[in-house]
């Protein structure tokens, strides 16, 4: 076992070294290569070859001990506890076979210790942070507020370093919270949102990007990502965020998980940082249906019932990604109508939320250049130059698209997928990124511009390469105004079997 | 390989069942099987079986997909992946082999997701809780505040839930939290104790018992048992604790830290909630000498330098279990001094104690009946019994014990376990508990006594069964007053080789 112990060994230095040629060698060279850790299984030496080109080297670690399991004279096991610089405890399994090359890794299992509070996905916690002050029908539910409304005693940080240390600390409660403190929710913690809540994506430059446990190293989707990570991880059972243009429905779909962006103004947004009063929602993500319709009926104002009548748009799919559109293929089958141009209703919605995005946070973000991350700061930076002529043009576009779009879906349920893709990874290029954002939008647009709810229920999924499971992708039902928990209702009979 | 799917269908069956036979018999019997989680790798079919019957039943669970890595006819690789019912996502790889009985595991390592915070760990974290305000020398560390500490903001909460309740929010910020923040570090979070600091085990009814990564499955020591896992874990770089009776220099030498029982007095208490103000001092557990002194050095007032001068008292190791006196056994070539009566040392210094216990936390306690947990009510509830006669006498005692001890040792360190015994298990029984807290009592009471410096060195270990890795126990140097920042050099330079 010599040569084996050399071949650890030499896999540790280049470890350390984040010598990737000699970390791919010593992995063994097959598709049915495995390395997991706490981000999820790899599968394939592609995958685990592509993932540590990704990181930018692993943690710095002493190994503290060494256990060798020989299986037979080209086959062990080699169990190493690992201790982190950084402290703690760490373990690693791999699974070593002696080839054409030498010893090689067939499979690898690696822990490492959990930090105090993941602020990719946390800005506070407490145990919890907001105790119960009732018991109520969300008793026991434990609440990922999203960084944008009031808690009384905190900050809101909005997602931006920079104005959460200027934020006042607030003195009461936004109602959103307070309507699920009242019945019975503590507040885990206040969680993640990316910069001002203007992006789809899920990622923040100042905080890092929330995990999704449901693609390995895929985006969570945003702007509601660390509610959303937060639920898919089990760090809380209901995610409080909010929805402008998609920021509830796209993180529910990349995660697999509900979302509901409810009725406009079927939840007050007292104690909210806006960013688009036209089109701000509240909404929550949770992992079942159940615990959905428990928030939304303590939430929600007076509710409608709803027909199990749905209508689909196929020329919808022009804008998802191929596997998206077979995943949806089977709800082709319902009623189609034409909803109308796309590319327009987008444009329109976002002059709108542009004009009103640079109306909620434009004169803070000219006095503190630099502080928000390039991506955003460039949308801002457009947002600014929407005149009031074109804004009034939009304006009057929006009320024409809500006319012509209630006219065509009337009383029926609008099927479409809530996003145009699954997660993207995280490390995928600005151009395949911004083709998904410009499909989804075109999907999550339509609820915006009516007002209606949307509701993303996980029961579609495409093939995720490089991994063991496949990658989930949203239903989104859009049901007629303050339909919201009917849908729910709807969506667990109909799909959810 | 339709057996080994079975039996591994069979294990999971069990696993959920919580049938302890049926996990036995799928489980190799053999010393060298082996099963490693977050709390580290046990090591022998009766180290694992001792585990299950210790922790009530494995969390519920879901497999969403088995991956067979076979290996021989006879042996496989298995890795699942898993989704505990209350979300996220988990992976075991289990070894399986074929012997006389049939498929057995040889080795499992299993993960499961991270909570948002672990409670036993924390009551608050925020990211961090307080900004550090300043460059300096802790630039960069991250502290652990014992949850004694005022921290402007929030509440005390002294490890009892039911006084946190009505502990008002803190205005100011503790002297020894505030001198941390001035030299540059930050405030990570608010970490648990033993209830209101009176226990050295570090298991807190309420919020659970901190893991100790140094031992698998041993309890982290208290009262500072918050910061001490903490640190151990990585998830903090300074644990700042307080130490009455031994309560930074126990959970030091079971977690294999740093600690600092400073010079009675040297630095402030104000904004401390009380224990026995007699005793009662500020101190850290840190993972490096470095970073101890750097700690010290912003914290502490003036320092006196202290010569290598050892001394020992053999009669000391009459009260430490036999694994630890040959730890020590090298020690015993300093210079040798005959220390007194350590049971009359420590039924002086523990009358004081009670009394003033009382006087700190009577009234509440009376108030509140049902408030504390069994172990800490009846320790309280004995101190109510101590009258002023024998405190009075007590205080008389502790007086002629100062001085003698003072005469005895002078200008010398004094050397021994910091602890009885390396961290016992959170299961062992009352008994056991009992007797090696009697034990660590009456070396811990020296540096109480006499208000001088307690400092606990990671360097001595003691084997532990079950386990790869042996288990530590601190050496403690009790030196002069106000040699405390000097003793950590001496330390560094004599013992940390």
């Amino acid at each position: 076992m010599t040569e084996l112990l050399e071949a650890f060994w030499a896999y540790e230095t280049a470890l350390m070294a984040n010598d990737l040629p000699a970390l791919d060698a010593l992995f063994t060279d097959s598709p049915s290569t495995l390395r997991g850790d706490a981000a999820g299984v790899l599968v394939g030496h592609d995958a685990i070859s592509g993932f540590r080109r990704g990181r930018g080297g692993a943690p710095k670690r002493e190994i503290l001990h060494v256990e060798v399991v020989e299986i037979t004279d080209d086959t062990a096991l080699v169990i190493a506890i690992t201790q982190p610089l950084t402290g703690g405890r760490g373990q690693q399994t791999q699974l070593w076979r002696r080839g054409a090359t030498g010893w090689t890794v067939d499979a690898a299992h690696v822990s490492l210790p959990a930090p105090a509070i993941d602020t990719r996905v946390w800005r506070t916690i407490g145990s919890p942070l907001v105790a119960p002050v009732v018991d109520g029908p969300l008793t026991g539910q434990t609440v990922a507020v999203k960084d944008l409304y009031a808690v009384a005693g905190h900050r809101v940080g909005g997602g931006v370093p920079d104005f959460l240390v200027e934020s006042p600390v607030a003195t009461s409660t936004a109602a959103g919270v307070q309507l699920l403190l009242d019945a019975g929710a503590s507040v885990q913690g206040i969680a993640q949102t990316d910069e001002f809540a203007y992006s789809i994506a899920g990622k923040n430059p100042h905080y890092g990007t929330p995990p999704n446990p449901a693609v390995v190293g895929g985006i969570p989707g945003g702007s509601s990502s660390g509610p959303a990570s937060a639920v898919a991880l089990g760090q809380a059972t209901i995610g409080l965020s909010t929805d402008t243009g998609g920021s509830i429905r796209v993180p529910a779909s990349y995660c697999g998980l509900w979302g509901l962006r409810t009725t406009h103004a079927a939840v007050p947004v007292d104690g909210l940082l806006p960013l688009s009063p036209s089109f701000d929602t509240v909404g929550w993500v949770t992992r079942d249906a159940a615990t959905l319709a428990a928030v939304a009926s303590v939430s929600l104002g007076e509710q409608r019932p709803v027909d199990a009548s749905f209508v689909v748009d196929p020329a919808l799919l022009a804008h998802v990604e191929p596997d998206v559109r077979s995943a949806f293929e089977p709800y082709l089958a319902y009623e189609h109508v034409e909803l109308g141009d796309f590319d327009h209703y987008f444009e329109t919605f976002r002059t709108v939320q542009a004009a009103e995005a640079w109306r909620s946070h434009g004169a803070w973000i000219e006095a503190h250049p630099g502080a928000l991350g390039a991506d955003i700061a460039a949308r801002f930076a457009w947002a600014s130059t929407i005149t009031l002529v074109q804004e009034e043009k939009a304006r009057d576009d929006v009320a024409a698209a809500r006319e012509h779009l209630e006219r065509v879906i009337g009383d029926r349920v609008l099927l479409l997928p809530s996003a145009s893709s699954a997660a993207p990874s995280a490390t995928a290029d600005a151009a395949a990124i911004e083709r998904t954002r410009a499909g989804t939008l075109r999907l999550t647009c339509i609820a915006g511009l009516t007002g209606r709810p949307g509701l993303s229920v996980p029961v579609m999924s495409v093939p995720q390469p490089g991994a063991l499971l496949p990658a989930p992708v949203g239903l989104c039902l859009v049901g007629p105004r303050n339909t919201d928990l009917a849908l729910i209702e709807l969506a667990v009979s109909t799909f959810a079997t």
